[in-house]
Order: C-alpha cells, then structure tokens, then sequence
C-alpha cells in the first residue's frame, strides 16, 4: 500500500485540529498522543460551542467511553455538523453491548450521521454488527474471524470503514481487508490504548480523503510505536512514556522498514 | 495473615471487572493501576447505566474526589444496587470535612447503603467518625491515634471494615486490626494514590470475601509496589512510573518477602 | 528581582491550598505539579461546595479549557468569593476566540470578578485585549509585539497583571515588564503545560502578595524545570516525567543559578 508515510508527513507539515469529544478517563493520554505525532488536539464538548469547534476543525473524533445525557447530545450536534460540512468523524462505539443505555446510544449516532470510520475491538464491533443486523445479543466470547465478518457487513451497510483492533489490527472497507501485525502485549495493560487508536485515525483523516489509507496508517503508527516502547519498558508504566516518545520520534523511513501489513 | 498472596493471584486469574464511579483527576491513573494489577477497570457514571454496570462487575468503587449532583443520584443508586445483589463495596469519603456538601454527601452514601469497606486518610476518617457519632467537628491535627479510635467505633457501628492510610496503614475490623507499614514518602507527592489504594481494595475485595484480608492484601500490594517504586525514583514523576510498573510486576513470592505485616 | 527564591521555599514550608476549577485534560498533570512544587491541590467544582472551598483555599485557579453551564456558574461564584474574601486569583482564558462561547464566558467572568493575574499564550491574550478594548477579531497569525502591546493595555486597564507564555514569557504589569527566557520546546508538545503554569501561578500568589514577583516566579520555576527536563528526555512522555521530577527537585539555589530575566 503506497501513501502510507506520507500521511505522517503531511500531519507534521499541516498539524490539523482535531476535535475530539472524548471521555474523561483518556482525555490526557489522548491528548498527548495527538501532540506527540504532530497533530493539534482540540477537547470541547459543550452544546454552545461543539459545531463552532468542528467548523474549525480537520476532523472528528467522538468516543462514548463516558456517557451522560448531555454530553450525547453534543455528540449528536457535531456529528451532524460534520456530515453537514465534510468533516470526517470518527467513532469509537467504547463498551456497546454493556449496557442498554451505550447501545442506544452508539445506534442513535450511527442512525443521525454514518460515521466514515468506526474502530473498536471485536467484541464492540461484533455487538455493532449485530444490533444493525437485528440478530441476537453480544456474545462474551467472540472470535475474531467472527467480528471481521460483522465487520464487513457493517462497511458495505453503511458504506464506511470498520476498524478491529487486537492482536492483529483489521481495516476493513467492504470486501478491502489491510491488516496489521504490528504492536505489543502491554497495550492491552495500559487504559485508553484503543481511544488513542481512534485519535490518531482521526488526525489521518484530517489529512488523508481515502478513509481506508488513513485508518491503515493509523493503525501502522500505533503499531509500530507499540513494537518499539515494548522493546524498552518493564511495565505498563514505562510502556506509556516510551510509547509517547515513539509517536514523537517516529517517522516515515521507521513505517517502511517495519511495518507489518498484510493485505 | 494466610491468604493474601492468593489474592493476588486470583486477580490476575479471573481478571475481576471493577466498577468506578470515581473523580476526574485521578479516573486515568486508577485505572492504570487496576490494569496493571491484573483486574478490569470500568468507568461509567451515567444514572442511565450503572445498575446494568454494577450487575456485570464483580465490585464497585465510590470515590466522592469531585462532586456534583447528578453525579451523588448515581453513586446513591449504584450502592444500592450493589447491596441489593451482594456486590462488594468500597467507598473513598475524600475531603470529607471540607465542606458542608462533601460531609452530607458521605453521610447519605453511608446511611443508604453501607459500604463493605471505608478507606481514608485519618482526617477523613476522624471526620467520619464523629459525624456518626454526632461529636465535635473535625480537627485538623488529627493524631493517628484518635483516628484509630474512631475507626474502630466506625466499624462496629457500620459492622464492616475501615482502612486509615498512611505512613503506617490501619485495617480494622471492629476489634481486629492490622497493620502495614510498607510504603514511601513520595506516595504523598503524587496525586491520587489514596484513591489508587481503595480501587486495589476493590481488586481484591472482588476475589475475597473476607473483607479484612482483602483490605490488608489491597495495601500490602500498594505499599510494596510504593517501596519498591520509591528506591528507583528521582521524583514523584518518576515514582508514579515506576509504581505502575511495580503493580505489574509484584508476585506472591515479592509479597511474602516484603510486606511488613504487624497483627 | 529579589525575593524569587523566597517564594518557592515559602510554598514548601506554607504548603498553600491551591483551589483549582479546571479542565477535565490536565486536571492531574496540574494535581501532580503542585504536590511536585510542595503546594497543596483542591479540586472542586460544585456550585453547592466552590465558595466553602474558596474559603479555606490560599489562591483561587480558574481555568476554562473545558467548559459547560454548570461549570461557568461554578466559576463566577467561585471568583466572586474570591474578590469578597482578598483571597487572590488567577485565570486562564484557553481556547479564547475559538467559539463565541468561551469568548463570552471569558468576558464575563473577568467583568464580575477581575482576576489578580490573567495567563495565556500570545493568541489568547491578544483575543481578550481586543474584546476588552472593543476592536477587530482574532488574527489568527498574532506577533508576540502586538500581544504585548495588548498585554499592556489590559494590564492597565484591568489593574492587574497579564502572562504571556511561550518561547519568551512576559510578565506585565501597567508598563513595568519582565521576561523569562528558560523553557524547551518540548513543552508545547505535552498537553496542559499552560494550565500547569497557570496553576504554578497560583501556588506562588498563594503566598507572595506582589502579583508581578509572584508571576515571574511561577514562570521561572516552569522554565527551569522545563529546561532540565528537556536536556534528560527523549521526547513529550519522557519529557512530562522529567518535568515533574524537576519540578520536585528545583532549590533556590538552582533558580538563582539558571534563571534567564530580563526586566
């Protein structure tokens, strides 16, 4: 796949606003992540200003990680302001299936403006694909050639890209399936890993119109600055200062030379 | 003590999802910690889903750090859904005594559902325990010793468990306490490790139904990891890093050689 | 400028609560680098507890990164308790021209309460000035001349003292002014490190009555950690970690060494 590094280049050169209407418990971190790569992060979330923000910003970042009733309907008003002014918007449907209220939540924003890109691990994607599917519930133990298959339901049904994130990462848009192989084990040990994931696609979006390119770089980028904090860390503690830094320090000579990407 | 070890153990085998209804400043390293020790962490604070969240978790945690209304009807809520279907439960009176919302606050909480577990510092738990028992109001120089009074009065009136933290933690159970004297100083200079111990209290308090061994396994784990984190720190920045990294890393074996049990 | 140094020891040995309304992104960053310094953080919000909090607080800190109603209403009450009770004030204005919102809010807070000191980077300050002295909008391309300019017309026309931040600081009082030149650019790539210089403010006005020497302080203390951090760090998650370790280790004697002023 060509197109891939410059992604990352064209974030450093153009340092897009991303605006991100994220929860509490990763709003630092992702934050951080966002600056360390070359992006400008941008966390507002109340209903007087969210469409004044998206109409500043490059992309959309909306992860329902922690929900309350107001904060939905901010989701919901910059969503529709992004779909309304080409935005791209990104998704992060943050623990569907655990409770009713997350689940209707996640259907109602999908239903008000189709996100271009959704992440979320299998079992979020796999609940996500049912629920649109009007099939049974979340099954606790799913397989991820189960989900990859939801997921490319859920892309040609909404037309969109789907993004699983685990072991190996799958970017799937329709029948176009990219996997990543990249990453390391303590990222499952470290909170927010994934809300980062879903930050980083939204700076690719920023600066990137093919939707499926730039969730790949994304998912190439956290990878890879995953293998490499991994390398030096004894903990989860260390892996997130040393997974900072490689976001920081990476660049697009370290993506040709290690990425993994099967496609 | 028998047992505590075990505890350990068993986290890190059945992986416990623990259920924090917490503060802002601390939801990130919280939950970084209770990675790291090998449980879940869920945070959700939305009146609309925490009885569905408290029926999956195997604990909760209510921590009053940052207040405001919607959010004290959910904590109530939570905590009597949590007694209704015998879900452990701790609670973090934090800043009790500061102000006339954060006293009446912990009161209700503890008047509506009585919380397995109670841990403070000995000004919060001084406070407490004159409240409930309707002496003078909170001194400011509490000495440790008056702190242990009331909490052992705390204790039997509530017939549940209370944690003093300090230099020295106490783990009263009526007449019962114990004591652990592991830690270091740099643990003050961190914010939020008070509120880190009574999520590791909901850690073990989800894989052990004696409440005064989980409690006393909960800060034997912070206070090994603290001494450990302190020898190779240069600062609180440092430590918090490495304390992290220490929570993944202690082992049964790290516990028998270290804790500095006295009952 | 004499009595800098004193102002650091005074806050280790005074420990001053520091009362912070703030954002959701750096309210632990800002927690941690006030314990680092030797100060003590208050986080509270809630419209029923702020003026109990103002009232047992050394300084006030408001910070408006992320804002909602509620919060807003918080915020005035809070300030104006602060200006009833001499208990001095500080106030960042992040983010100010991006949405009318927080531009209005900025207005009103400062109409109802006038801060004792006023932070921000070269775009915010210029943004108040013009709003304050009825001109044009924002340009989004500020030179840092025409922010002091600004700066000093607020300044005089508020009676008080404006920070601007960046690679050069500048503290300004009417026409008396003074720069910091310490700092790495590494700071402007790890979130809230102007929240933290904010809050730093507050921990040196908590216990230093002239505003400008107190401001300077705070940016002295900011600059030469930042200085010392960038030397030892790899990139932003290094960078944050060293920042607070320095903020831990800085002595008077370091600051007597080091400091770059120009006044």
């Amino acid at each position: 796949m060509n197109g891939i590094e410059k992604i990352l280049n064209n974030i450093r050169v153009k340092s897009p606003l991303v605006h991100n209407i994220t929860n509490y418990v990763v709003m630092n971190s992702t934050a951080n992540a966002l600056l360390a790569i070359g992006a400008s992060p941008l966390m507002a979330h109340a209903i007087e200003e969210v469409e004044d923000m998206v109409s500043i910003a490059s992309s959309l970042v909306i992860n329902m990680g922690t929900l309350s009733e107001k904060w939905i309907d901010s989701m919901l008003l910059a969503a529709k302001k992004a779909k309304g002014s080409n935005t791209p918007f990104v998704f992060d449907p943050v623990g569907i299936g655990a409770s009713t209220y997350r689940t209707q939540t996640a259907l109602k924003i999908i239903e008000k403006a189709t996100p271009d890109v959704i992440r979320g691990n299998a079992s979020e994607i796999m609940a996500l694909a049912q629920l649109t599917n009007n099939t049974k519930g979340v099954d606790s133990t799913i397989q991820t050639e189960d989900a990859v298959i939801g997921a490319i339901k859920l892309s040609k049904k909404l037309n969109n890209t789907v993004v699983i994130s685990g072991a190996i990462d799958y970017i799937i848009t329709g029948d176009i399936i990219s996997k990543i192989s990249n990453g390391n084990a303590l990222m499952t040990k470290v909170t927010g890993m994934g809300c980062t994931a879903t930050s980083i696609i939204g700076a690719c979006m920023a600066v990137e119109p093919n939707m499926h390119l730039a969730s790949t770089a994304a998912m190439a980028i956290m990878g890879i600055a995953g293998d490499r904090a991994g390398k030096m860390s004894k903990g989860p503690g260390s892996f997130q200062v040393n997974f900072t830094d490689n976001l920081y320090l990476i660049s697009d000579k370290i993506i040709k030379n290690e990425i993994k990407l099967d496609e």
